[in-house]
């Protein structure tokens, strides 16, 4: 029999002792055994900190998000193999791709946002230079650099795949090694995934570590710059978060349980719309995904108080045609649950669910099944309850966690929204409506007890990716009884493994600091002019000033008439000084860009290949004719791209008039080669 | 005598019972008696969710702001009262304004970012849309909405202004209501301020609320909407932290704890350096401000080898001439601590600290004091240690709440690195040095224990607030045994205060939701040129389409030869060709947003005022001679402003070819008149 190994300290340990038996949640077979005897907890988490992190940070974000691209491709090709494994935990082809599919697009996501979003660098510079002085020499500005602990991620059985998955990629692009320590039921999946991560060679030793089996003593070793991020039950959470060793080090926390998700059918839903058959399509999906081990599943479904009716009848159609049984077989739409104790757990929530509501379809006791046991295999019906007295507190506080969900009745928009927040607070809600005033009402309601709010409606039906479905760049995590955590969203994400920290220095030292130039920083010699610069020669604080060109009446008048540009603040004196910000006739803004970038572009072929934008263009001083505009381009930052012969090169532009004034300010964006280009003819 | 009435459920109330006595920190005579019995904790928060709550938060962003900012300006007229009040505490002049106008400092300072960082709105909406879909009928964005609880703020003794006005600030202007919860020691002070808020009639009813003295079962009733700011000590931190109410509920939890910050002098600043006197300079000002009862304030000074004895003399000097006494008087430079328990408290600390060090200046025991008396006020010297063994731990974990710092040597920046990790989280840490290599190396390096690095230099002396002072727009807090939290740091602090939720739905919904628009969301009428319309007129979805518009090849030239822009990518066919992204010579991007502009222009006089700026341009398909620009402007986001007669409007604007290939898309920032402006003359 397979006893699980761990994958710690640079190599795959067995456990010491046999270990307790996992068992195929449709056969009852055992699978494998599960154990972490013998391990070090505090020797692994020494390992992580120094050996795993040092190899994380030392990279910069855009070589840690290739590396998540290239993860995700090597998973991809192995995920028939996953799949297989993923039935023996009573997964469907179709649970299996909703956690291996998943997991991998969380890879992909983070590999390419990663490198549209993130500096390619290992300091990330958040928000805007605050001035702290008048006199400009002393600013501040905030920093993210990564914890230099390890992020102890404590996953939950019904997501193997995508729950190590969607907590490994922010931590490793962070920089920050991971510990995946699995729920036990289904850890022969994770053993898998993590196997097939560390064969591929792919990431660097020691970012990810395992441990099969119970934590131990790991949480007594956690220190100020150590992470948890614990998905599973609120009671588990509980207990993580009051452990000492957290507590007093104040170690970072994030805990996603589950919760008692809604969903809302819109008034103007009645049976026959699109919307309506959404709702009860969307319902018994949730209910039978995964037979509804899912944190995010809807546990309570809101109905206007005279569809109910229509609404049970509808759902109790489409549950009668779930084929329940061995997920092997492609008839079968639902499969067992992880295991015969979670059966009982759901039968046990089923009892005090029933004291408040009635079943309206399923027994909660016997279900027919195709191909499979009900001995030996964890089977339960899906159970669809009603529950016509919302008062009860039953329906708002327990959670059966399986394929049960309870009809509740509501008669106005405020009645729906107090209902929600009995849930004290849900990972997601969903709004089926087509009427988008309501949608406007309920989201903004609800929104204070919900980390997502989805409003289906026939529009977006086709692409709606549901209720159920966590997104790599949105929020996954809910406020309260949801576990007050955050994951994934986007950068957020990453930025949750980072210490913020603010730094206040002079602007020559800030810019050393952040690797960009800020305003007040010194400039390099001008000798040569930036734009003959490949992006290897290029420095921060490379600098060309260009000008003055006077800006005449009839350059005013020229731009009108060429452009179309006819405002009068630009063609009629009168009526410009009436203007309260003019004192007569104005330049175009983008009369004073366009010179302004005569001024500074250097016109023959060299490493600069393109302007592709600009940014926080703002003008700042009227520019009136006879002005004599002068302008200042200085390399911001500079972004090599780890894929390609270019990167990208933000200017800050500074364009001032006569009088020292500040006429406009922006970046400027542009592609330049790293080295030198072909069709460059001089220096 | 005084007893202290708390301000609850919209009325002053007095407690049940007399109470404990709060004494003069310098002559030892009650101030005042405190007691909260008799008072409904349940009561005061439900107050605050049903009454303050809705008041707060049914104000949009900007109205809270200004009201915020008249709010300093009536506490900054009324300072003079609390000046005088803090030398009761045994604060002198300097130290009371730190603490009065610091507070009122960080009123101004919100009230005028919440206007310019905030929309005029009630819902905040944060970062990009997300596409979801690829028919871009599925998008997401993220919101953020006010918890629907109460932020208790359990303040420290040390700020009793600074402390209750830096959390009121961010919870008020996020829509919450606030209960100040001020420490006994110095609640007199936060007692009066309330009175002050409370008279001014400035903040709506139950958006701030204040209990004197204990917090009683306070914490039993906190719901998952609740939130908790903590300052003080690190056990009680702990305490608070690990309430089942908090627990259970998941209450948001925020402390900010007391820690060993340090201090880093250069290697390059020797004696006669203008770091060095800066650095001993800094060092003992933070020791006596306050009488180093803050917890900011340096308790570890890092200083090179070679220059512990330099550090130690010229410290000794400066040290020797602090005055300590009646903080009434003006020769004083350090007052009283705030009670003889907290002197028992620093004489304890010190006892441990001097088993690892020795000390250099002061005498744990006695001082000579300018017209106070020894046995009753709460007097202590400032203490200067210097611990040669930097291995012992005392130094790193053991703070004394006082004038007391410990010097200590190091040999490298890697050392002084990596002691500074020994403190375990902190909340500020500087560096004083002209040498900005020193300077990034050790900020990146001690960045992951701290919340704010200031580094110290000539270049900034004069401009820099100094080591100890949080700032509003900076994060104040720090991880590990700082207590793991982060407040004000501008919008940050606000944001904490609010749920952020994942919206998913069409855009057209998503439009609805956040009240601006996104692409793919229904455009209106165009029968009206948006131009013509007042802000009061204006609908977000606004739009007018113009063009096409051919670009020649002589339209390019020309363009070239007016601006100087003669970049060959314009100029040069075969060099254009040869550039990666190009096919030959394409028009100038100034070129197609400056014809862009002369297509959607209305010219005549009107609501529009002024283009003041173009956010997020993007040039994405290169434009080429013969084709035909059609841009398309819709409202995109209608800022009316609080103060004034006009507002700001976005607009999206959207450039594409013959073959609706995407140009150019950005935003067009304009200023609109709210109504009829004196020289409009069409509609």
């Amino acid at each position: 029999m397979t006893v699980l190994p761990s994958y710690v300290g640079g190599e795959w340990r067995a456990p010491v002792q046999e270990g307790a038996p996992l068992h195929d949640a449709v056969t009852g077979d055992e699978v494998a055994r599960i154990s972490s005897a013998g391990i070090d907890m505090a020797a692994v988490l020494e390992y992580g900190r120094q050996v795993g992190g040092p190899a994380t940070r030392g990279l910069t974000f855009h070589e840690r998000a290739l590396m998540l691209k290239h993860l995700a491709v090597h998973l991809r090709e192995h995920r028939d193999e996953l799949y297989a494994l993923s039935h023996r935990s009573g997964a469907t082809l179709y649970d299996a791709r909703f956690d291996v599919d998943g997991g991998i697009g969380v890879l992909f996501s983070y590999g390419s946002k990663g490198r549209r979003e993130l500096p390619n660098d290992t300091v990330y510079v958040e928000g805007s230079v605050e001035p702290l002085g008048k006199g400009g020499t002393f600013v501040g500005q905030h920093i993210l650099t990564p914890a230099r602990g390890v992020a102890v991620q404590i996953n939950a059985f019904n997501f193997p795949v995508w729950g190590p998955l969607e907590k490994l990629a922010p931590a490793f692009l962070a920089g920050v090694a991971t510990l995946i320590k699995p729920a036990s039921q289904t850890a022969y999946l994770t053993q898998r995934l993590v196997e097939l991560i560390v064969e591929s060679g792919l990431l660097p030793e020691g970012s990810v570590q395992l441990v099969c089996g119970s934590a131990g003593d790991l949480l007594d070793h956690l220190t100020d710059q150590d992470l948890v991020s614990f998905t599973g039950s609120a009671s588990t959470a509980q207990r993580l978060r009051t452990h000492p060793a957290v507590v007093r080090n104040a170690v970072r926390f994030n805990a996603e349980a589950d919760s008692l998700n809604l969903s809302v059918l819109g008034p103007d839903a009645v049976p026959g719309t699109t919307e309506f058959d959404l709702f009860v399509k969307q319902l018994v999906t949730e209910m039978t995904v995964k037979a509804g081990q899912k944190c995010t599943a809807i546990r309570r479904a809101f109905v206007p108080a005279e569809r109910l009716d229509d609404v049970a009848e509808a759902a109790t159609d489409r549950l009668a045609k779930v084929a329940v049984g061995d997920p092997r077989n492609p008839d079968v739409r639902m499969g067992a649950l992880a295991s015969l104790e979670q059966r009982e757990e759901v039968r046990r929530s089923l009892k005090a669910l029933t004291d408040a509501a009635h079943v309206v379809f399923g027994d909660p006791e016997r279900v027919d099944l195709v191909d499979a046991d009900a001995e030996r295999g964890a089977f339960v019906s899906p159970v669809l309850l009603r529950a016509d007295d919302v008062d009860r507190a039953e329906p708002h506080q327990v959670e059966a966690f399986g394929p049960v969900s309870t009809l509740l009745p509501y008669t106005s928009t405020p009645e729906v929204v107090e209902l929600a927040a009995r849930g004290a607070g849900s990972l997601v809600g969903s709004v089926v409506t087509g009427d988008a005033d309501f949608a406007r009402d309920v989201v903004v309601g609800v929104a204070p007890w919900h980390g997502r709010v989805l409003v289906l409606d026939a529009e977006n039906a086709k692409e709606s990716t549901g209720h159920g479905s966590p997104l790599p760049t949105l929020v996954h995590g809910g406020p309260g009884r949801a576990g007050g955590g955050e994951e994934m969203g986007g950068m957020r994400g990453v930025f949750q493994h980072m210490q913020r920290t603010a730094v206040q220095a002079s602007p020559k030292v800030l810019a050393g600091v952040t690797n960009r130039w800020v305003t007040g920083a010194p400039r390099a010699d001008e000798s040569v002019h930036p734009f003959r610069k490949s992006l290897a020669e290029l420095r921060v604080g490379d600098t060309v000033v260009a000008g003055p060109r006077t800006v005449t009446r009839e350059d005013i008048d020229h731009f009108a008439e060429f452009t179309g540009d006819r405002f009068y603040a630009h063609t009629d004196e009168a009526a410009a000084a009436a203007n309260p910000f003019f004192e007569g006739i104005v330049a175009h803004g983008y009369l004073v860009v366009s010179l302004a970038a005569g001024l500074f572009v250097d016109p023959a072929p060299g490493p600069v290949l393109a302007n592709y934008g600009l940014e926080n263009l703002r003008f700042l001083t009227p520019v009136n004719p006879g002005d004599e505009l002068t302008v200042t381009l200085t390399a911001k930052q500079i972004t090599p791209r780890v894929d390609a012969d270019y990167g990208e090169v933000r200017w800050d532009a500074d364009v001032t008039n006569q009088d020292g004034e500040p006429v406009a300010t922006y970046d400027v964006l542009t592609l330049v080669a790293k080295g030198e280009v072909g069709n460059s003819d001089d220096g």
